[in-house]
């Protein structure tokens, strides 16, 4: 089979509980090493938006939030709970759809996600579900600083993805997207590049 | 590295200019063979619909369409073509878009996609463009067909994906996505079972 063209994904198994402020990179590390995957140029590690929420500590406590008054209304129509709407419109420069069980916003960083992608799954319950986890502040600037770290550690240029999952407009279900990329283009213009035919691209 | 979780994606090379009539099933299983693959127990075979819609025959000239009132109104707010906007509508339930260079339509087939998938790239340019390559009629029923045939020969129980590149609502570029689908869930139902706090999903 050479010169066939392959792509292996490999699951990395044994990620303990992330806290805030652990050292996620070294986490990473630890757990590539424990499996004797030695990373190749050009490698690329997807790493969950959970996980680098949870490193970043980007908790909010919904008690502690006060609703205003565009979040109640919102919450209203939505039959969400009026302080994590607070949350949602706290991450979002627009509202872009508002109905009964739905709240999709553009969010500062540019993404246009549900619930500003504000969620409590698998996070520990012991809070009594009063905690939401944020999506990282600069999802790219947190691929950027762990693809140093794992580019330095392994001395190979490497690519990092942090992915989250997010429905799509008109099909059901959730599918992970990148919401950041490091040292891998998250576009490719081929645009001027030519088809099969000869027609421009 | 054994109970590692691994996912392989292989190209498949050498799969020659397909014609209307073509046995699809055919030159995919000597391309298969020709690699030296040996497909096992549930491997999925993905094959994009462009050879699909060639392989059915799915083309439309655009010199025999009349087009009509309102393929000519959606022509002038899109800019496109007043024929190929025909083809387009012909192939839909329901026009979501028209803009500027924008249309974007429901199937009959339940696809929300610009110019309901209608294109011309990779085509022959001998006709000078007069053709357009349509969707497969019933996706999921050709995705079946050409499983039925890779199974028996290699007997084995196989998934079949038909994949066609789109836009994302909100997202720059296009993305490989599923139109067809057999062997294969296309949808993963994880209702009712529990995240790592013991949330219900």
């Amino acid at each position: 089979m050479s010169g066939t063209v392959q792509l292996t994904v490999t699951a990395l198994d044994g990620i303990p509980d992330v806290e805030p402020g652990a050292d996620l990179a070294a986490l990473l590390i630890a757990a590539i090493e424990r499996q004797q995957l030695a990373p190749r140029r050009h490698d690329v590690l997807v790493v969950t938006q959970k996980i680098v929420s949870k490193a970043e500590g980007r908790y909010l406590d919904l008690a502690r939030l006060e609703p205003s008054a565009r979040a109640r209304q919102l919450a209203e129509i939505t039959g969400k709970d009026a302080r994590l709407v607070e949350a949602v419109l706290s991450q979002a420069d627009e509202v872009l759809r508002a109905k009964r069980n739905v709240l999709i916003v553009a969010t500062r960083a540019g993404l246009v996600i549900a619930n500003a992608g504000i969620d409590q799954s698998n996070l520990a319950a012991q809070d009594h579900g009063r905690r939401v986890l944020l999506l990282p502040q600069d999802a790219d600037a947190s691929a950027e600083r762990l693809r140093q770290r794992l580019e330095a550690h392994f001395q190979c240029d490497m690519g990092l993805l942090i992915s989250d999952s997010a429905g799509r407009a008109w099909r059901c279900g959730t599918v992970g997207i990148a919401i950041g990329a490091a040292g891998v283009p998250s576009l490719w213009d081929r645009r001027g590049e030519q088809d099969l035919a000869g027609r421009p691209l």
